[in-house]
C-alpha cells in the first residue's frame, strides 16, 4: 500500500479520518484546543458565543427515500451547530456540479433546501456555484457551512463525559446508511426503512432545559454509535459500557444487516443525536427526548465507567462482552 | 441544446451564470433582499454586523505559479469578506478529495493555507474532509466559508455606484487567469507571469479611511473586470465609461490574449479589487492604494455616468467606444 495515497477509509470518519486529521487537517486551524474537537468551533466575540461549523455532502444516490443530497446538507450542518448547544441561524451553500447535470433535478434539490431551512428556522444567506467538466464531479456535490448562537452558559463537549453518566439515544440506529446501501444496490426488500435525515435542533433545545446536566451531544453520522462513542470515550478520558439488548432498530436495519454481515453500530445515522448526561437527569430527558417527535423510540443505552484509556465495551445479548473500536477502513463510501 | 442540462458557462460568472442564479439559487435565500447580491451576506445580531460568505475552488491545475488551490481558497474568501468592507476573522475549511490523491500534495496545499491564513489574520477554525471513489471528482476541491466583523457605520455595496464616482483598480488586470491558462496549456512564453493570488483585507482596510466616499468594493474574479463592472452597473441603475488606455496590463498578459484572441477584461484576477469612489476622494484614494504593496500599479480607469440601464461603455485607444457586457458562455472553466 503507498502511504502517500488518500485512501476511501480517509473520509469515513473511522481511524483512517482520525489519523489523518491528526497529521495533517488539525495543524492548520488555529486557535481551537485539541481537547475541542467537536462538530463544530466554539467563537467568541465581543462576549457573545458562537458555534461555526462546515460539513461537504457527496452522498451517492443523491435521491434516497426520506431525502436527497439538499435535505441531508441542509440538517446535517444544522445538527452539526446543534450538538454545541447552539442555536442555527444562518447557513451558506456551495454547489459543485458537473456539465450535463439536470436542472430540474437541481431545482428539487434546492427546493427541498430552502424548505428544510424554512422548517427548522434557519436563513441560507449566501451561495456559490461551480461546473467542471463532465467526468470531473458526480452530478452535485454541495457544502453547507453554518452560523448558531449559544444562549446559555452551559459547557457541552466531547471532552465532558464522566464515570457514572448516562447514554441516551433519540431512536433507531442505521437508518440512513442502510436506506443508502439498499438504494444503490437495488435492494428491494427494504422498501419499508427510509433515511432517518432530520434537524435536531428543536430536539436539542428541548434536552438543554436538563441544565448542567448535559454534558455531551453529538450526532452518530459516519462511523455511526460506535465510533462517535469510542472518540467521545478518548475525548473525556473514561469507558463506556453499552447494553445491547437495549439498542433501538427497526426490522428492516437488522435484517439487512444480518444478511450482508454489516454491524448496524457502524452504520451512518442522519436525524439521530447520542445524548450523555449526569445520572440524576436520565430519566428526566428520556421523557423529554421520548415527548418530541423526533425522539419517540429514545432509549438510555449505557453507562460512562471509569477507564482512562476510552474502553468501549458491549454487553451483548448471547452473553459476555465486546470491545467497541473506531470503524477501521471505509464501509459504505459516499454515505453522506 | 438540451435546456435541462447544467453547463460550463453556468459555472463562468458570467451571464449564464446570472440566469442560474436569479432563477434557482437566489430563491433559495431568505432574508436578502435582491438589491443586495454582494461577495457575502450582511447578517446583524445583537447590533454586531458580520459578513459570512463561501466558495467552492475547482481550479485546474492546482499548483500553479504564484499559488495553489489553498492559497486561492484562503484569499478568495478572505476577500469576498473584505469586499464587504468587513475585517476577515474566522474561516472553515471542507475537502473533497479523490481516491488516490497525493498526501503529499494535500499538505503542501494546507500548509499553503495556513500560512495564507496567519499572514492575514485570519484563523481555520474547523474543517471536514471527504472522499469520492476514483474517477468522481479530480484530484482535489475545496470550500472555504468565511466569517468577518463590520467596524464602522459605512453603507458599501454592489447597489450604491452613484454618477460622477471615479473607478478604480489596484494593479494589473489578467494575470490570474492567464497563469492558468498557460500553465494548463504548457505555454512556455508566459514564464514570467504569475497568479496575483493575494488577500487584500489590509489593502481595504486602507481604502476604507476615505470613510464614505467608498461607494462600492468588488473583486473581479469570474468574468473578470468587464463582467463585475457590468454588474454593478445594472445594481446601482448607472452607466459607466472606461478608458482603454488607463487600464493596466503586464505585457506578457497583454501578448497572450492577442494571440489567442482573448480580451483580458473577461479574464479573472485573484489579487485585485474594483474601488468604486466619490470624485473628490478619487485622488486620495489612489494614492493610499499606491502606497501599499498589494496597489503599486493602482489606476483611476473610469468614471461612472448617468444612465439607468446600466450601460458600461470603454473609450478604446484606437478611437471610438464599445460597449462591455458580461461574459457569454465560458472562456476558461476551473479558473478558480
Amino acid at each position: 500500500m503507498d502511504n502517500d495515497l488518500i485512501l476511501l477509509g480517509h473520509g469515513s470518519g473511522g481511524k483512517l479520518s482520525h489519523r489523518l486529521l491528526s497529521d495533517l487537517v488539525l495543524p492548520i486551524l488555529s486557535g481551537v484546543p485539541a481537547s475541542g474537537q467537536n462538530d463544530a468551533a466554539l467563537i467568541t466575540h465581543n462576549g457573545q458565543k458562537f458555534a461555526f461549523t462546515t460539513d461537504s455532502y457527496v452522498v451517492d444516490p443523491i435521491f434516497f427515500p426520506g431525502g436527497n443530497i439538499g435535505s441531508l446538507a441542509v440538517n446535517g450542518t444544522i445538527n452539526d451547530i446543534a450538538m454545541m448547544g447552539a442555536r442555527p441561524l444562518y447557513m451558506s451553500v456551495g454547489l459543485i456540479m458537473e456539465e450535463g447535470f439536470s436542472r430540474s433535478e437541481l431545482k428539487t434539490i434546492l427546493d427541498t433546501m430552502r424548505e428544510a431551512a424554512d422548517k427548522a428556522g434557519v436563513a441560507i444567506v449566501t451561495g456559490d456555484t461551480k461546473v467542471v467538466p463532465r467526468g470531473k464531479a458526480d452530478k452535485i456535490f454541495i457544502n453547507t457551512s453554518g452560523v448558531g448562537v449559544i444562549e446559555h452558559q452551559l459547557v457541552i463537549g466531547g471532552n465532558r463525559a464522566q464515570p457514572g453518566d448516562k447514554i441516551l439515544i433519540n431512536g433507531a440506529i442505521g437508518d440512513h446508511g442502510i436506506t443508502i446501501l439498499a438504494q444503490r444496490e437495488g435492494l428491494d426488500l427494504v422498501s419499508d426503512i427510509q433515511s432517518d435525515c432530520a434537524a435536531l435542533n428543536d430536539l436539542t433545545f428541548e434536552i438543554l432545559k436538563e441544565g448542567e446536566a448535559v454534558h455531551v451531544l453529538r450526532d452518530p453520522t459516519r462511523g455511526g454509535v460506535a465510533t462517535t462513542l469510542k472518540e467521545i470515550a478518548l475525548q473525556s478520558q473514561v469507558g463506556m459500557i453499552l447494553d445491547e439488548s437495549s439498542l433501538p432498530y427497526n426490522d428492516a436495519v437488522k435484517g439487512v444487516c444480518a444478511i450482508l454481515g454489516l454491524d448496524p453500530l457502524y452504520v451512518a445515522n442522519e436525524g439521530k443525536l447520542l445524548l450523555i448526561v449526569a445520572p440524576q437527569a436520565a430519566e428526566a430527558a428520556l421523557e423529554r427526548m421520548k415527548a418530541h417527535p423526533l425522539g419517540r423510540q429514545s432509549a438510555i443505552i449505557g453507562e460512562v465507567t471509569e477507564d482512562t484509556r476510552g474502553r468501549v465495551e458491549i454487553n451483548a445479548i448471547s452473553g459476555g462482552t465486546r470491545a467497541v473500536e473506531m470503524l477501521a477502513g471505509e464501509q459504505l463510501p459516499r454515505i453522506c
